[in-house]
């Protein structure tokens, strides 16, 4: 694996979102979590990955606050749920399949769809808009970063 | 590097975009990118990472078709812009963005802020909500899959 600069002091939240998250199996198993996958042996078999690996990602996942363990209902196992700061992440899995099924299928191609549960609505593409409500575009949005001398 | 299964042909969307998209190395020269950047020597400037890494990386993205090059004006260099399949990631950005500002600072601390050129105004935070506008709680989105028996 690729050594990696440390982002998590970066001033830049996204950098340090990255840095959090770890790597896409971390982000796969949140992605089941949200699907209602609780066991070991669930996310190993939707995911396909090593025990070993699938157990750090699982401890890393724990340490960073994104799930936590709870006792099975009997009590024979250990299940993982998200913790609020893991359900957080949402938008970013709502982004992540926009764009896959913007992209990356073909118009006729089949896959899954995320709806509401209550209304069976799918839910709709994610608009980026200002605090009063205006639509941004990419191209007009710019990151005021922090200046190299700020002290804090 | 830890050998992925490929997720290409998943009919999970998130999933294929994290297999498109490749690594966070991959999401941070994009978030460049959408920052302004256009030069080898910038993105390898900011990210601190070895030349071999970065190239690799940057010939995956223009594979892609998230980025694309350019003869620079003045034509000396090449530079990197993102395409529109590069930019419609801004969302994904905005949302690991806005993770980051709530569970990855204190309240106090330093951050880079994204805002909306024109206005000045701060981009806000991100609505998950249905066809109709209703807003959806992650607890109640579900995902409806692709039947393993489903034809295509």
């Amino acid at each position: 694996m690729v050594k990696r600069k440390s982002l998590k002091g970066d001033y830049c939240p996204s950098a340090r979102s990255l840095d959090a998250i770890g790597d896409w199996w971390s982000l796969l198993i949140v992605r089941d979590a949200f699907d209602g996958l609780t066991r070991f042996g669930e996310f190993q078999k939707s995911l396909g990955i090593a025990k070993n690996i699938l157990s750090a990602r699982l401890r890393t996942l724990i340490e960073k606050g994104i799930l936590e363990t709870a006792p099975a209902p009997g009590g024979a196992h250990q299940e993982y749920h998200l913790t609020e700061k893991g359900r957080a992440l949402f938008p970013v899995m709502v982004a992540l399949r926009h764009w896959g099924e913007r992209y990356l299928f073909a118009p006729d191609e089949k896959r899954s769809v995320l709806v509401d549960r209550r209304s069976g609505q799918r839910v709709s593409r994610l608009e980026i808009r200002t605090e009063e409500g205006h639509l941004v575009d990419p191209d007009e949005a710019v990151i005021i970063k922090v200046p190299e001398t700020a002290e804090s």
